[in-house]
């Protein structure tokens, strides 16, 4: 029989060794570990809400959604074919699920020391209860475990809302999707837990082979002359509003950079037009989507949505994967990133609304002492969202928190994002900020910088609190 | 009766949990908690020490002089007219000074984990003898408590020095201040204790407004004819002259970057004609301020005083508060800086200097490891200034510590700066950076990377020797 | 008698001081740390092992070569002279060897906190024996001490590989260099035990004075005609070729910045020629530097060869310093690197080579997490080099696996280099590099992050599996 190691999720994992500020992290956690689920900005597939139809098997479910998984599968020489990434080309890739699932398995050591381990040793004790370790050895005991509960009724995607204790998910829709999945939600009492987020970046961005023919489309679906700019601005105000009718209460715009711009209305109208044409320079593109920024700022004071910038993803650097199997590969790498000098032609003009919420991330760590906890501690309208994507970890979370709360506070952040599509996963990824969190608390506590009951208030803040004001969810 | 909690600073605050770790840093701090304090750089207003009048008010005293503060409280949506602070268009502004005082009670939750709530509390608990925390229920108690304690003489700018057990502090003057405060102290006792610092940025700075007319101003305070290149460094030579009678060791520059030049002198000459006639160019004004500090760095070679260079913050921001309000309110925001390329001219011409104290300081703390610490691990003229603004906080001191060492070493550091207008809080800020260097020297002992003697000598060192020599105030 | 105190390395030295960690930390380094040194990457002198004479004297061991020594003292005014660096003029520098050692010994206490200080006391302590503190008082024991046993059998440089336990050690040589030393070892046991590393720096980088000259020589030794683009490249070919009989079994590559280029053939001919003729602009000269890493990379997937990339230095910052005593003496400063846009073109075209070895390292901390993790955490080519140069320290080396770790994993770096001419200290350098791999991975287990059997496989690993397998050296 070959051997098999126990899988054990402890208790006082990611706490710190240290006794005393243990025992702080687990007091604190224990009063908000049970606390609700509220992910306001994520990528979970709107049709698994809207269907509830059980997940069709592991590897489907949790290997070949995850670029997280697979691009350090792909950085150790095996290919993307053999893990059954679907070509562009057609071309044939390994079909056979249980064959990619022994690949993984056999690989499983790879990811140590990653959040990755930590959120699927999650998932598989938690949610499947399998209590042995993935290994090669492993691999079909878990395999055919997991694929018989996915086949359950408890497995489908709204019990496990219920069972995830998820009080509201908010998916990211494009701004010209139809969404089909929300409106079919309506009437199922989950239409307020399950919502839809305004992504207009398919529609701002000019660098877009398709932005033309996307900002006809957004023509055809509002009833607007989308020719003209401000017949394409009251275009973006109505489907703000639509979004808006499905749940939204925030906008998200993914840009290369933090640049924004304040151009004069006819200024603004001519660019507009050079990017219609396809004449626009990249510097004009780009000059746009800052723009488009400031724009996107004003009607968030008109609509009262909360608007989130998550700059500075080089995205698609490895054109051969690009050309091969499309975007979202495991192949965007962050860029440094500047906030101080972009942002401003924006914030002269809404940084003092105290209404406002705009709430900035980044991949370039070096500005979160620099640039955006004094930026934050500042502007009224402005909040820090949390650790983002590759800092979605223990260490980039308490980097976080160590170089940002002591010039932004605490008040001035928003809580936890999951940011992912990986459904099953969101349980730990919310237990490790709540752990994280608490952690930091404690340490703070433990050195008198923090009374224990001021940072239990603090717990309950950054765990349920912040993330309802911010994204006005109360 | 308001439910009121106790106020307490816990003798081992900013000390770290570990048993063994904090027996060691208990043991240094004892040696050194009570040696004099030594602040040669910071921003008090040398006229409380030339009149010696009781202060005001809590308000007045606490709050409007602190950006820190009320940066904070603004960005969550308090305006600075309820805060008091002054509009330049004369327009009223809130006047009642208990009301504004109830404010920042209500809100002082939001400086948890913040430096200023350490301050704070500290100035609470040390100065005003206060046993119970600031909420809005304790407000009128310390209101009416630091204003009673405010108006007796023992509360006296002097004998607060004493009671502080301040041995020197140097304020800050601009070029063309007359000095007059410090005049008013010779003969009092109090001359060698209250210093003055020349801080030239007004007449090398040809992107301010009234650049001409300073330089002109300097023309008349020093008989020497500023229109000419010549003049004008001869009129700084007997500027500084006058600064170094009023008891000034050093000079401070504040600059946007860290640039530096070499220009030939005729070319100077040239630079320095097309500033005060208006007609450079922005990239024509660095160069000129990069020009003068190598000026200066030449005078100091002379003269013999410590020039510390400030570069790096994007001052004024937010363009609405510095039309309304004026500078200094919160909204300067630090941006990236870079050291190597910039200070070279500098460095190339008086680097080797084994005479001359440049202290580098930094708001861009990724140049820390990677400029800073290399810069002055090898150029006999640098030295590194401490954790500077947003950064003078305990993390901060940490991540100084942690990444500036090892390749520096303690010995081109200068002991610690409170840089604070916040007269009031200067005890406790020592106090932080004392906590810290002793903390962070415990954790070296504590790991077998120095011995305990050792540890003990570079603490006196850090608190009381590197300060006195690299001011030159021994 | 002057007062001497013991010099002792604390057997739990760098392990951090929470007893739980702490024992975590010595079970893992107990696993450890008798493993055979592999240094694949250094600077010592090959005429050492292949003549096998006795060391002079302990100051032209220790101290002359060692520009981390005498770049400190030299920060603290200690002139160069005084240290007995030869000056490229001829003039008279001290070279009483024992007064050297002698100021050395005063100004010991300056590498508090460095890890000089932590790589000298093993020197001293487990090379030579020595018992108490280097100081003013002990200098002349110190100095007679070393100097009696440098002249031993048992200190010559082979009978030291034995005694450190050095399975491999690999010096860098300029690719023309004749590796006179190398093949002198052939037929002695140890040509498979000191190998060479090539260089090409000298030949690619058209900015150094003799660029023509070295070309001119490569076609020499070659004998082709290096005058075309084709010839050089079959040239440099053919020299890789040349080392690989000398055991090298991979490059070595140090640019100012990590630019890469992939021109067509026709043009890289013309630009070239541009070089050679030295009328190359500063821009050409770095984009044919960043053609030629491209055209390596190229290479080594030919001939099987890794590839280091050190890029990210500016050499020779104190032009004085270079003019009067010339290269590596301490005044190399790192700067601001990018790598996500400046390597794509390499990796545009060999980044998804399973194949290829790319080792990247940089002196920019603030790329391991924003670049460098995200790049080689995808792309099968690349993997990360060790905490460099200034960052080759226990905190360094911490942030590097801090930062790195989530994102790349432990599977994408390679394990140790001590990337030193200081040959007495290998022993030291490779112990600190345990110590605090294995603190590190005490800390995730005392975390519940890995199971302490995964912290010993992953101990193994970074201490001697990454290495052998990184340089292709099983």
């Amino acid at each position: 029989m070959a051997q098999t190691f126990p899988l054990e999720l402890h208790p006082d994992r990611l706490f710190p060794a240290d006794p005393v500020v243990r025992a702080i992290a687990q007091r604190l956690y224990a009063q908000i570990k049970d606390l609700p689920i509220v992910s306001p900005h994520g990528h979970t597939d709107p049709r698994w809400f809207a269907d509830d139809a059980n997940f069709e098997n592991a590897t489907a479910l949790l290997l070949l959604p995850d670029h997280y998984v697979f691009r350090m599968l792909y950085s150790q020489g095996i290919t993307l074919e053999a893990l059954g990434i679907r070509r562009k080309d057609g071309a044939v890739v390994e079909s056979d699920y249980r064959k990619i699932f022994h690949i993984f398995a056999k690989h499983y050591y790879l990811f140590r020391g990653t959040p990755s381990r930590i959120w699927l040793d999650s998932v598989f004790h938690d949610v499947f209860g399998l209590k042995v370790t993935l290994t090669e050895e492993t691999a079909d005991l878990y395999y055919d475990t997991i694929n018989e509960q996915l086949a359950k009724p408890e497995f489908k995607p709204r019990a496990l809302l219920d069972r995830f204790n998820i009080e509201l998910i908010a998916t990211t829709e494009g701004a010209l999707n139809d969404l089909t999945h929300h409106a079919k939600l309506k009437g199922t009492g989950f239409e307020q837990r399950v919502i839809t987020t305004f992504r207009p970046d398919d529609v701002v961005d000019a660098d877009r082979a398709d932005f033309a023919a996307n900002v006809a489309k957004l023509g055809e679906l509002t009833g607007e002359d989308t020719h003209t700019w401000q017949g394409y601005l009251q275009a973006l105000r109505i489907r703000r509003a639509y979004f808006r009718e499905h749940g939204a209460t925030a906008t998200d715009h993914g840009h290369p950079s933090a640049i924004t711009a304040d151009l004069a209305e006819a200024d603004a109208a001519v660019l507009f037009q050079r990017c219609l044409a396809g004449t626009a320079s990249s510097t004009e593109t780009e000059l746009f989507r800052g723009q488009m920024l400031t724009e996107m700022a004003g009607m968030s004071l008109q609509d009262g949505m909360t608007m989130q910038i998550h700059p500075g993803a080089h995205r698609n650097h490895n054109q051969v994967i690009f050309e091969r199997f499309g975007p979202d590969k495991g192949a965007d790498i962050p860029s440094p990133t500047e906030f101080v000098s972009n942002l401003k032609p924006l914030l002269q003009k809404y940084g003092n609304e105290a209404s406002l919420n705009i709430i900035l991330f980044t991949l370039d760590e070096t500005t979160y002492a620099r640039e955006l906890a004094p930026l934050a501690g500042h502007y009224p309208a402005l909040k820090l969202g949390p650790a983002w994507w590759f800092h979605d970890s223990p260490e980039g979370m308490l980097r976080f928190r160590h170089q940002v709360t002591e010039t932004a506070g605490f008040y001035n952040t928003v809580g936890f994002n999951d940011d992912t599509r990986a459904f099953l996963s969101i349980p730990a990824r919310h237990d490790v900020a709540r752990r994280i969190d608490c952690r930091f608390l404690a340490g703070l506590v433990a050195e008198h910088r923090l009374t224990e009951a001021e940072a239990a208030e603090l717990a309950y803040e950054l765990t349920y609190g912040l993330v309802k004001k911010a994204y006005q969810l109360q």
